[in-house]
């Protein structure tokens, strides 16, 4: 099933059996694996343990709906013009997920990751969080994963996300530094700094082993769902209209002001 | 939580809790509801119980990942190009998800639920496919949710996921009538028809009680998930720029011919 | 250059020479032949007369900008999650360039083809728009082309192309078939009807000999133009921040009365 | 039509006018300003000269088509699945062109603006260049507009684009500066790097003025126009099913080899 490059073939099929992953789709996975096992057998070429499929599932499940975003407000307004293209409406929504909104996961699971993998073994997780914040403060990079315009001094969804890694063991070394990295960042700033949602999936996410280059996409994943319940909301209670001329309005009072 | 329309909020948050979907998240959904029942949930406003659960969660895993198809290429063409950008190259990958690829999924639904709203209750399964038939053969529109190129008689996901249907006792009237249009097709036609995989979610989802409007959704969230792995894929074991050039190569010898 | 199929080889290129539509880019393209005449050559295979020039780049210039519309509030809302992803932002506006806001280009454009190709050569305009029209109404369909919000009675763009394309005597059956068919649906209605700027367009292009197969391209090339200047507004004057709390917050009221 | 923040309203329009950058549409621009002209317009407050217009014109036709590259290749896979959504298989084709292939007019212009804005006035092009290459090399960061697999020693295209923009005399300090780059390059690393054609697009749109942060959108339009035409091919002549298949094929020999 590996090719010279230790590379899978992701899925074939002949007339009667397909094979995903690896398995056999339909007498192995359809009824057994759920969804978000898809996505940790994708990438990590095992079925998830009970564990680690509870700690996915809830990574994802955290993602799906935050109310009226930049992306679904995309979303509806790309539907409003193309009502015949769902998934030209989901894919719109999607398109911002980026460096600014979702891509903060990818940022700091990449800071964990390429930590915990490149430092010494011996260097304690209060030695790597200094360096870390120190780096960032050079670089006057904001550290991802902290800080939240709302959710102060608590995410709440971060404080649940880590609750259930620790209750399913799932919580390693990447969570740990994740700690030790908001309480390194909160002393040389000197201030109250959230530790947010992002920051959990991505220190949560790398303790489940799913690489930092492809951690974006549980947020990409999540927010498809998401998106679709948008909507499913458009099309029983169209809001785009409205949204099109409430910004056409204070657009026009912005330049008689 | 519901406006004059009838129309939720989707979601809110105060400093410390977010509430989606008229529910507490990280009270009552994180840790307990999964990833596919956040879609039920958005769709359809309650928490599934297990025997749906377990059924929509079949419905998304079987449209995961089906190998190299038209989406997997053009999400890793553009890949190739923009690799800081991975929610571009998902994106890319979903908007081919149209009336031929997985679109088919809302047209079987559609067919589906506008007859079984709109007809008489007293109409029994045999007369409703065999005017459903007539109706396509007499548009000369192909039926949906019937025939494969390559899964003959049967697909097996269509098999595997009706008798998941059967055992979850999900299976009602939507797919009762979809088996019923099946045989009356291969009557009409008189030749073997196969009953495809998006026949069958087109059904489920039907019996679920996912509206024909966005069903096709079921899909696209589907295959969000399977291009992530595509694209981890493409990260390890690069194969764009080799079928850019295979492709050129080809094209170069059909202008020589 | 052409293959078995009538097929052209679209470009291909050499260490010292780019061939681009059959013709040498650097000896006799780049200088001589302007933006609009690449879409003309292109799609006609030939570089257009000064004629065709200047009603071509009309259509296009005409469709470039049009102040907030749900195609730019889409791309400022992704350019906000995004900013790495200028090409992201202006996929996400093109998205919704659908059937409801510049696919009735086609509509118009696909209309007037089907007539004059398929129907008899002696028939007269009025003949052909009246069985038009009427069509339209047994259907219950828009007649695409016809109406207008704002622009009444007379769409001022729409005027305008007419007014250039005569000039430059490019206006011809299609032309004169999309003013019959106004005429026809103001009479079998019994009220007036604006002749609209994407009806104008999807005459003129098919007197230019655009397929409609592809008419909406000029409609999606135009706004690709008008995006850019949106995108660099958003990053001098930023909006989309302001938007997204403007739409949360009446949303939020709308659920609180 | 300026708000305080020196902000321009882009366009708005009564029921018998259209304003468009601050200029009434049908009087003023449609007829007389070309496509182009509406990119130089939107980004620059004025019409272009006549020397402009055929600069920024070049630089557009010069990246409309370039055979078979990732972006057509991912246009024509997903307008295989939605052949109903033009603007999505468009939009599919534009989302790969960020940092590996269109960027580089980003980055070359960034490179030539930043350094032009920022450093001594009296310092030479050479002091410049010798700076700008030696950061380059002790960051191991390509220098963007230098090199390419094919056009050696020689980009055809850059050589007529700079031909022409030093016609028009448009050419000055960012296409001096490019041209000293590209000599400090090679001199510094000792072999022959070709000037490729996006480092002379980024050159000379910043010798018109275009701010290096939308410089990208000048490869995005010119693409938006070349889609259409492969789309347009796609239609007489479709290739998406057989690359498909030769993707498939060539995936499954991989595996066994």
């Amino acid at each position: 099933m590996n090719d010279q490059r230790g590379h899978r073939s992701l899925g074939s099929s002949t007339a009667t059996s397909i094979t995903v992953y690896g398995m056999d789709l339909c007498a192995d996975i359809l009824g057994s694996v759920d969804f978000a096992g898809m996505l940790y057998l994708g990438l990590l070429d095992r079925v998830p343990n009970a564990a680690e499929s509870r700690v996915l599932n809830s990574l994802l499940v955290s993602l799906v709906e935050h109310g009226v975003t930049p992306s679904t407000i995309a979303a509806r307004m790309t539907y409003f013009g193309a009502p015949e293209s769902l998934q030209g409406a989901i894919a719109a929504g999607l398109l911002g997920l980026g460096s600014v909104l979702v891509g903060t996961i990818e940022g700091a699971a990449r800071m964990l990751q390429e930590e915990l993998a490149g430092s010494a073994a011996t260097a304690t997780d209060e030695e790597r969080a200094a360096r870390i914040v120190g780096q960032f403060r050079a670089d006057r990079r904001q550290i991802p994963g902290l800080g939240h315009p709302i959710h102060k001094p608590t995410d709440p969804r971060a404080a649940r996300l880590f609750e259930i890694a620790a209750e399913e063991q799932v919580a390693g070394s990447h969570c740990h530094l994740m700690e030790a990295v908001h309480l390194a960042a909160e002393a040389q700033y000197g201030k109250q700094m959230t530790l947010n949602v992002t920051g959990a999936i991505g220190a949560i996410a790398s303790d489940l082993g799913i690489p930092w280059h492809v951690a974006r996409g549980i947020g990409v994943a999540a927010r498809s769902v998401g998106l679709i319940a948008h909507l499913r909301d458009e099309q029983l209670a169209p809001t785009s209209n409205g949204i099109w001329h409430e910004v056409e309005e204070s657009q026009r009072q912005a330049f008689q002001e």
